[in-house]
């Protein structure tokens, strides 16, 4: 393609992240190129630095460059409070909002019979195990789609009897939602969990 | 935004990529945490490779990793013919016609009063002297904008009286293009230049 074998492989490799193909890791790997101090130079670094030292948080799963995350050594958080999240980038999403000050365990997927994920490979018993360890709350942050749900009711379960309280995130009208926008299942959850204002 | 400096480097010059913002950064650099053995280490293996080995080519402007790039040291290729492209990129897909047996010029842009793109940032000084070294046919295989346009009278104005040969990429339907799908100034150009069949 490029005739040039290192930036052959390169763009090989760039076009295997989501969201990018072979003519878009062609683009991208041109403009680095181009911009050799701005992109090319920089990009080499932090890639070295990220591969060399970033590792996963052994305690909650999330990204880390020791053994356990800021998250999980911080002492400013709630440790009674554990959401339970499928991806690191949704741990993210819920840190960015600043409105949790709990702790955090990262499943890395969802229980899925057709893909075979089973309990054992998202750490669910290692979950229930933790959950024993003082945690008042766990909280399902869960997708609101087939097998979120399917794994939010699973580990509910395992929880059951260990008189911890068990919660899901509310579903409604997202804010900023328009009605006529909004799908008809969740006009119906919106509904039915109507509140007194 | 991670809690980690080393994935917050990455994600932000990831995210300066064409085509990629800070969410699908953020999803490309998650990615290749999650694949280690098969995204995060190759990556940071070629990128540092490409960093470090991979240059301008000296004559024509295209990708290399000596002075000269594969193209201009082959000597099966025409080096009466020169194409004259826009960007490394047009190179690449004149090359995966293989319908091109000569060498190249890649301009790096297209002449701009608005940004301030002039003849001596597009090295077309050097072109045209490089065109002096016994070319007979210059190709300006340049986009059919405005800019690629404009550049393109520039370049033969200036080759004008060197008894070398200046054509453009022929303008007409695309190949498989259908009639009711073309704007007007295709079809009108097509009329134009309406060949006996």
């Amino acid at each position: 393609m490029a005739g040039t074998r290192a930036v052959d492989t390169l763009i090989d490799l760039m076009a295997r992240l989501p969201g990018l193909g072979p003519r878009s890791a062609r683009r991208a790997v041109l403009a680095m190129i181009r911009s050799r101090g701005l992109l090319l130079d920089p990009l080499a670094h932090a890639l070295a630095d990220v591969a060399e030292n970033v590792r996963e948080c052994v305690q909650c799963g999330n990204i880390a460059t020791q053994d356990l995350c800021p998250i999980c050594t911080d002492t400013r958080r709630d440790v009674t409070m554990l959401a339970v999240v499928q991806e690191v980038s949704d741990l993210w999403a819920m840190e960015r909002t600043g409105a949790f000050k709990g702790r955090y365990f990262v499943l890395g997927g969802l229980l899925s019979a057709l893909d075979g994920v089973t309990p054992e490979r998202l750490r669910i018993p290692r979950l229930v195990q933790h959950s024993a360890d003082g945690i008042s709350e766990v909280i399902l942050a869960l997708s609101a789609t087939m097998d979120g749900q399917t794994t939010a009711h699973y580990i509910a379960d395992q929880l059951e009897g260990q008189g911890i309280i068990v919660t899901t995130l509310a579903q409604g009208v997202p804010v900023g939602g328009e009605l006529d926008f909004l799908d008809d299942g969740t006009i119906s959850a919106a509904l039915r969990a109507r509140k007194a204002i």
